[in-house]
């Protein structure tokens, strides 16, 4: 297998080793990357490692090690996080947490989740290779399941720990295989009981910050290596139904048509106009639709689309949604259509305060990097704590802006410089007024 | 099964009797209507009778007893191609044919096809009451598999009587069991070598003329019970790719996009536009789409949709194709949106010469119709005869346009109509001069 996978030879070709400084080896992490890609490793050379599955528990096993010989103490809750905890100097202050995912999607990459982990991980390595230790608590957290490829519906881990995962919700689920939550978190080694313990008062953490991959190409056209998240966006997702008068294609004239797919187009092809109308960071799409009875020669009775709109702010983002529905509104009226409008999905955006910001930018600066700032349209475990208590997040460059992919990929170079500015960042949070923990 | 169908107490409900004259019986119409109507009937009131099943052949058996006692020859093909003929006073002139045919959709109606069928035969009927002997030789005809739900391919008697289907096309058949052509025909009681051998000289009939419902709107809006096929309009269809970049919806900025379903949705809500610039009776319909990989939150890769354009005339059929083909093109290069387009289906035309649309008013005027002239949009069993010889088509008014559907419906006076203008529009024909058969 190891013979198959290149991973680590591509990583080290062109890393510069003047990188590894100040306890931080790029070796070392390359070696990590290298060592999780073998879990799940699927032959195109992407990893398949779904939430709660047996290939994301070894994942997470392999994590606890490295925690343990990096000198945390590990424990796992009824949700399958992972927690790495670094006293401190200071037993009462509020501890500062980093961290991401080992799980992946069905054909993903090697580094979309495993990055923020090592990264996280990497900044205690530093620290018990140079004797620091931090005035204040330290976490590395592996949250469980985020990308949602097991249940349809992600951020898993991270959820259950400040408990927004309710019995309704943990009722409807089921995974690929049909099994509810309880059967699969039996298979776990959990129960849901201990799932539902999971949650943990979020308040005990200062702050968490957490490094991933772009998954764009701000920073490759930016040309810099690491990146500033100014906000988490928060999808507001819409199903729209067009609903006209079918027909056989060739017997109804032109004139008296009520065709729900020229209404939907219309419609579709005036979305991209509204984002920048209302905000700099707000993107729109419409990724998913269905056409019925879908006969080449019938005229459509129905057409289902689906809008995903987001943006960093909840007041923009609000403002294009209703922009949004507003239009279909006219749309369907103006062409004697029939329209229906479910709204199924719609989580707050996470602002990143500005002084945190700032203080990443500064961190940015001690390496000569310019500093970008970059809306994230994907929601991370971040988002999640974000919630409830102070998140920052750091985007490593990705090539091509590529990921949920086996070319997703982010060279050894840029992946060190993020941990370089998350450990100075972490280090000086470290240094500021401590706040007791409750 | 008699008592869940009550077709022939509707037809009869408000039928006027005094339309029953000149040996056209509308009470006989409606009952084998009903007869028919029993065959493949389904719970819903409608019927399944598809090509060469069972059902379509139980059908051609109950017609050939009709015709039989209506005092015609009959005679079948090796595509189940029924004909009934009247010898006429003059052995050696060229026929005049009339018919549809039996078969059904999945879950069709009663009109369409029965109705064609059964005006031709009440003619004969007619003449026999009436001790009328034709100058010519007439035929009553009864296509197979006309619909084409048992290949998805359609006229296919029809086709296979004037040899328009080759080797080819028969080698690629697979109806929904996947049979083959010849399989088919084995448990039909025919052979691939007797299919083939359907083909006739169809230069022996003078002219054709079919009555079929509208299946669609154009003589309830202009209140009349029958009304003129102005022509057959081909369909052509075109299969259009437009292949643009994928992306995650939320980190993909909406400046640099390259969405195929944006494009796509421009090109389809600018071609009704189209069709009224070109030709008063063509129509172009967008009916079929697919979008790839249809996520939620995945900026489409690549949409797939099918342009369905008709007009009863090639040359402007053809400008529309061209209109289309090329705003396409434009959208695709102004969007950076890469196209391909194949061309898979292009039927010609069938004119319908003028001046049997005029001996048709005629006709219609003398039972006080106005002529209403409707292009048909759908293809016909005329359509292929059209190819080489002069056709004529009656519509009769469909209630609410609807057609392959349990409910579609014309009324028994409408139906009786229809009946009396073919009668009289045929006796016009037999009186012209004579034109010897080859």
């Amino acid at each position: 297998m190891a013979l198959e996978n290149p991973l680590f030879e591509e990583l080290m070709k062109d890393f510069d080793s003047r990188l590894t400084h100040s306890g931080i080896d790029g070796e070392r992490v390359a070696s990590r990357l290298y060592e999780l890609s073998h879990i799940g490793y699927t032959q195109i050379g992407g990893v398949k490692r779904p939430g709660f599955s047996d290939e994301e528990k070894k994942a997470k096993s392999l994590v606890k090690k490295w925690m343990v010989e990096a000198g945390l103490d590990v424990t796992e809750d009824g949700a399958g996080n992972i927690r790495g905890r670094l006293a401190g100097k200071n037993l009462e202050a509020k501890a500062i947490a980093s961290g991401s995912h080992v799980d992946s999607v069905p054909n993903g990459g090697n580094f979309d989740g495993p990055l923020g982990v090592l990264s996280a991980l990497e900044i205690a390595e530093a620290w018990k290779a140079t004797n620091y230790v931090p005035e204040k608590p330290y976490e590395v957290i592996v949250f469980s399941d985020e990308e949602g490829s097991r249940f349809n519906s992600g951020l898993s881990g991270s959820r259950a720990m400040i408990g927004a995962i309710d019995d309704k919700e943990i009722e409807g689920l089921r995974d690929y295989n049909g099994d509810s939550l309880e059967q699969v978190l039996t298979h776990y080694g959990s129960s849901l009981q201990q799932f539902k313990e999971a949650k943990r008062d979020i308040e005990e953490l200062e702050l968490f910050v957490e490094v991933h991959i772009e998954q764009g190409k701000k920073l490759e056209k930016a040309d810099q290596p690491v990146g500033i998240v100014s906000g988490i966006a928060g999808p507001a997702w819409l199903e729209v139904e067009f609903i006209g008068e079918a027909g056989h294609a060739g017997n109804t004239p032109m004139i008296g048509r009520r065709d729900p797919l020229v209404a939907a187009a219309d419609f579709i092809q005036r979305i991209p106009e509204f984002p920048g109308e209302i905000s700099e960071t707000a993107v729109a799409t419409v990724g998913k639709m269905e056409v019925l009875p879908n006969g080449i020669n019938v005229i459509p009775e129905k057409v289902v689309l689906h809008v995903d709109i987001r943006d960093i702010y909840e007041e923009t983002r609000d403002a294009l949604l209703n922009r949004i529905i507003e239009e279909a509104e006219d749309i369907a009226k103006n062409r004697d259509i029939q329209l229906a409008i479910k709204q199924n999905t719609k989580i707050k955006p996470v602002p990143i305060e500005q002084e945190l910001q700032a203080q990443l930018a500064d961190s940015l600066k001690e390496f000569s990097i310019e500093p970008a700032y970059i809306p994230s349209g994907a929601g991370h475990d971040a988002m999640i704590l974000g919630r409830h208590i102070p998140v920052a997040m750091l985007f490593v460059r990705s090539k091509d802006g590529i990921s949920h992919n086996p070319k997703e990929w982010s060279s050894l170079n840029d992946c060190i410089y993020g941990i370089h500015v998350l450990k100075n960042f972490i280090e000086k949070k470290m240094g500021e007024t401590i706040t007791n923990s409750n």
